[in-house]
């Protein structure tokens, strides 16, 4: 079958890959119908191995050379050996999450955190291919008013909700988030969807601005053009929003995230660091701000598909390109790195 | 009557200063019994002006020089019209928090961050003197078993409970109190207090080791013996604290704090930073841990005089010196400088 196997940094190949075989016990065989690149293919292509494991993964053994892909929809071909939750047939959104079930994190069901966590994708084949197998625990069945586009967008917007109930945003609360990205966007749409009165978006790129209108953004505030704390403010009754969230991971904007709070305020950090901010810890001390922090999610897939199946979000405007797998290099990765602000979403089909 | 005041930076002197006049509706006049010297108190002195106002302070109107003291126990000698909770005779332990009683915070029972909080001996007189009028609404009354010592250190174990109740630490957690000085003991006894199954201290002071000792520690780590993260993660599974808790207010300690948690741990920052630390924010993304400030207190002063008055803390370990307020400068602020490690709580007696 084809598939877009990842080598090396910047050595990302369309290759004719073995099929994957009759799924083991507790696994299904899923065909791909489209799967989303996300921002960590993006940088395991440019950058990688980052997450990647090079040494053998303590739950899936696997290291090096990767089928990519994570953000998908997909329908059951084959079931494993007591495989109950899913038939043949259905429709079906994973979460890229496997993990061990026996750490004291999953114990907790925190199994974000589990001690041996594996991404789909990443420490195991992913769907950037034809067909893929994963554990039946981690899929979640798409009704017929869910597209195949739409879930393919369950897992990010399942990391928005999930930075949502993180704070939580309580209903009536104003809600800045910083970044529209899909992550942002995602998370923007989750919290105008859990009853905040207000949400702030924080965005210098046009294009991304409009997307931030689309999906229902109160206000945009543009950093290159106000001062977005102010503006904030001015709306806030001079406080700052209840909740502020970090979608971007530059060292910049987690201070500016954390200014963003009102006194007492709720901070989540979604945002992938590359480098260390400077900050005075005595903004929290003297404001009793809580910062916390928001990795992928915990059981929020559910709630992603009852949110986009009855109207509540709609995923679809997210869409910004539509290819075939033999061009995800040229017109997935490359376009994402060169007009890297008009695009939000590129799906692939198989 | 006799009163040390902050005239300026390394000028605090013993005047005769007007005794308070009777108390304004609301109000009560106190006869101070003791006084102890806070941390601020010597950051005043050796840095001030820090929280003393130079302009009008919205809330009391006092500006510049101001009798010092806000960790007091005081007997009511005359009531102000109007005041029902407390009658002449009685001991009390003052919240040193005054506040307006009608802003966002007040209305929501953060006092703490009342838009115009006054704090007693900074922005308005305080109880390094013979007598003090303070409002009737910041009066706890002292029962027989606690004495006016540990009366006066009801105020930094509020603190310390404050902390404890931000996390807030349940009971069977792991904690860490990082920094065994007046807050960081209170802290810890704190912690014990509410159920900790293990409470450590990260201290290098030998003489503050010992008091960590004194007061309940389960372990005191020295980070300049041991590795301290390593020394708390070997003693909870290999995961680290349930609960960290700040108690420094260095730029290195606050990254210490954070690491000594598990994922999906609480640090609380209770410490005053000078400098901005460099710090990762992705460590707080891929851990989840939650960072939360705690600044003095907001209600927890009948909890503190609970504990101690029936005998679940013993503060009266940290008394190491008692003088007279003639002798403040002297045997107060520059023993505290010259023999910081050695010495925990003064108290001043009028």
């Amino acid at each position: 079958m084809k598939a877009a196997k990842w080598f090396a940094r910047k050595d990302v190949r369309v290759v004719d890959a073995p099929e994957p075989p009759s799924p083991p016990e507790g696994w299904v065989k899923l065909k791909v119908l489209a799967c989303g690149i996300c921002g960590s293919d993006l940088h395991e292509y440019l950058a990688g191995p980052i997450f990647i494991p090079m040494t053998a993964h303590p739950l899936t053994g696997h290291s090096g050379e990767v089928i990519l892909g994570h953000e998908f929809s997909g329908q059951v071909v084959e079931l494993g050996p007591g495989v109950t939750n899913v038939k043949v047939g259905d429709r079906v959104a994973p979460d890229a999450c496997q993990y061990c079930g026996k750490c004291y994190f999953c114990k907790r069901n925190q199994y974000n955190l589990c001690e041996s966590l594996a991404f789909t994708g990443l420490m195991t084949s992913g769907a950037f291919a034809e067909y893929v197998n994963v554990p039946a625990y981690t899929l979640y069945k798409l009704p017929d008013s869910v597209s195949n586009e739409a879930g393919a967008l369950m897992e990010p917007l399942a990391v928005g909700i999930h930075a949502i109930r993180q704070a939580p945003v309580l209903q009536g609360d104003s809600v800045v988030v910083v970044g529209a990205g899909t992550i942002g966007l995602v998370t923007l749409a989750a919290a105008r969807a859990a009853g905040a009165s207000m949400v702030f978006s924080v965005e210098k790129a046009r294009a991304r601005k409009e997307f931030a209108r689309k999906l229902g953004a109160t206000a945009v505030f543009d950093p290159s053009e106000v001062d977005v704390i102010a503006e904030v403010k001015k709306a806030t009754g001079g406080r700052g929003a209840d909740v502020s969230i970090e979608c971007i991971g530059h060292k910049a904007t987690a201070p500016l995230a954390i200014d963003l709070a009102r006194k007492g305020g709720t901070v989540v950090i979604v945002g992938i660091f590359e480098e260390p901010s400077e900050y005075n810890f005595f903004n929290i001390t003297a404001t009793e701000k809580k910062i916390i922090g928001s990795l992928a999610y915990a059981g929020e897939f559910d709630t992603a598909i009852h949110l986009v199946a009855d109207g509540r979000i709609n995923v679809e405007p997210l869409v910004t390109g539509r290819i075939k797998l033999d061009d995800i290099v040229k017109k997935g990765f490359e376009e994402l790195v060169n007009r890297k602000e008009e695009n939000i979403k590129i799906l692939v089909t198989p």
